[in-house]
């Protein structure tokens, strides 16, 4: 189901309809801003991840800004970009399903787009959908470098791995995929560079194995928006793929020290019900904005406090000094995780100066297979 | 977005693509059955709750077997069963937003509904919104009855608000929504009870108070799938308004003594990595399986356990003993909560015999507003 439009152009903050996902856009235009300065100073490349914003309006938006193409981490995905223009397109995970590899297969006719294997068996199911499509695919290797999800051990079994890419008649070698989820969210900076000097010695190694081999990484990619700056400046990784930056959120938000970017996703809700002084009810519970990384803070308003999600409803505290809340009153809410809460909506309503200045789709919303 | 079509009637199981969403037809029929057996025991009528299953084909089968309508808890739920022939429709949850009301107000045209409302203003803004449409809305007011969400006190409050609405002249008093949402998940038969009871004693005096001054109700409703059996054998509510029971989820087999429903609700989910014995990392991550109440379980697979979920994967620990997963290999999930879950498909794929038997749109999947 489309959702209905929550607003038009032109229209005034106040009359947007909710739960609605709202972007500010100064804040958006700033982070955008501020990842490309940064990159560039550290001379390394940004491949931002569209698995957070889902957008190919997005997606030109940062290549506008000199991000050479984007991530996402299904086929479905990447079909959403390339039909909407997206050219150059990394699938930093594995697909295994011959029929996800032939749509695959089917995006190297109309852009450019490379997939991640870590196993033997996985190399191998790309290679049967590339040659029975006649096609080339490019395929990285993804190794562990500490996430401990996907990804073969940074050794002797990538190696393997890549030489058998080498190998096959309709593979190309891409280069290494070496992303530490694990550690965007550790929240001291000693953790974090901990974590990531780790990886870069990992990925280095196999970086210096391979070419030993005479087999060259074009691609060294990994990093997130908790971490960037410490790979960009590793010499080791010549690819970012950032993507929460764009948006923030408030897992981010309790990253120490605070990071660069400002919060510009917000999700609108109204207050519906406000049954006693210390009680207001929102019509945005979970199914409206993403709890897994902690429940949403309520913006600007000092005392107010969202400490129950149920599925429609959100039940906001009010402190006893907090200006109450009025029924048919709205707030706006920092989402706890703004890639999954972005999945839930059909449309951007952006925002400036108080008034709605565009909308887009979520064009990859539910883009799952 | 509307999702890729994960299978095609006739097709073995084997070939469903994932991850996708698969109801389990014997068992769900089973589940319509013993609800409609149950409630009809007990004498009471049975308004099951579209928020779980989104889908008016649902909804037919549900009232083919006795029940007298659905509930919603949003207008654009209200709307897509309302265009799907559903014609009695209770939306269980407040509304206050003008231009929400202004489509509640054109849905009377077509069908029956109600709405419910717990303030003086509530009641006043769906009067306007009646009056500027020349219709009657049905308003039932909602008590809190022990969740501490929305709903005004059970006493003199709730009377003053009927009052209101009975001398509201485009409005008709519709009863009382008495839902105690916090019972569903009390895991002990003897919390419930005692949660149960309280509403009922609280819930039974407004009634009584209300026939004093000449105000029957129609309804007397709540209820969900963890107690509906103490509100049907209440002898004060009337309508049970059930919603999981149809799917069952991971959170409600935790209830003890366990519930007369089976699971007919599961995810699909494909390996696409096994770096190391112990570990086998699926397809389906938090965008595809809600956590809000919990982590999946992985279905008739000994020994192996949901242990992390990130946006696109899924970690399954394997303990030493159980039948190791192979790249490529698929699993079943049940999710830890189902309404959330549903809400990120587009489509239901039926399953009997090993073979998909039907598909149908969950045609309320993201209706927020």
């Amino acid at each position: 189901m489309l959702q209905l439009l929550p607003a038009e152009p032109g229209m005034p903050v106040d009359e947007i309809d909710t739960p609605s996902l709202v972007v500010d856009l100064d804040a958006f235009e700033f982070n955008l801003d501020t990842m490309a300065r940064l990159a560039a100073a550290a001379g390394v490349r940004v491949r931002p991840h569209a698995k957070t914003h889902k957008s190919p309006v997005v997606a030109h938006l940062q290549m506008a800004r000199g991000a050479v193409g984007q991530c996402v981490q299904k086929i479905a995905e990447a079909e959403v970009l390339a039909w909407g223009g997206v050219t150059n397109i990394l699938v930093s995970n594995e697909v295994v399903s011959p029929r996800k590899l032939a749509r695959l297969a089917a995006l190297t006719r109309i852009c450019t787009v490379a997939v991640c294997a870590d196993s033997s068996r996985g190399v191998a199911l790309i290679e049967t959908a590339a040659k029975d499509a006649d096609v080339r695919i490019t395929v990285l290797v993804e190794i562990d470098v500490g996430a401990g999800r996907c990804g073969v051990a940074p050794g002797w079994k990538a190696v393997a791995l890549a030489r058998q890419i080498v190998d096959s008649p309709h593979l190309n070698f891409g280069g290494l995929q070496a992303y530490h989820g694990a550690a965007q969210h550790q929240r001291t900076p000693e953790q974090r560079a901990a974590s990531i000097a780790a990886a870069a010695r990992l990925t280095a190694r196999v970086v210096e194995d391979l070419k030993h081999l005479g087999i060259e990484c074009s691609i060294v990619g990994g990093a997130g928006t908790g971490t960037f700056e410490l790979e960009a400046a590793s010499g080791v990784y010549n690819e970012l793929q950032v993507g929460s930056y764009v948006f923030m959120d408030a897992d981010y938000g309790r990253n120490k020290p605070a990071l660069p970017f400002q919060n510009a996703l917000f999700v609108r809700a109204t207050v519906m019900s406000a049954p006693h002084a210390g009680l207001a009810v929102i019509d945005a519970g979970h199914k409206a904005v993403a709890v897994d990384s902690g429940l949403p803070l309520v913006w600007q308003r000092p005392g107010i406090t969202y400490v129950g999600a149920s599925d429609e409803h959100g039940n906001l505290a009010l402190a006893a000094d907090a200006v109450p809340l009025r029924i048919g009153e709205h707030v706006m809410l920092v989402p706890g995780h703004c890639d999954p809460t972005v999945d839930r909506y059909d449309w951007y309503v952006g925002v400036r100066n108080g008034r709605v200045e565009r909308m887009w789709p979520v064009a990859g919303r539910g883009a799952m297979s």
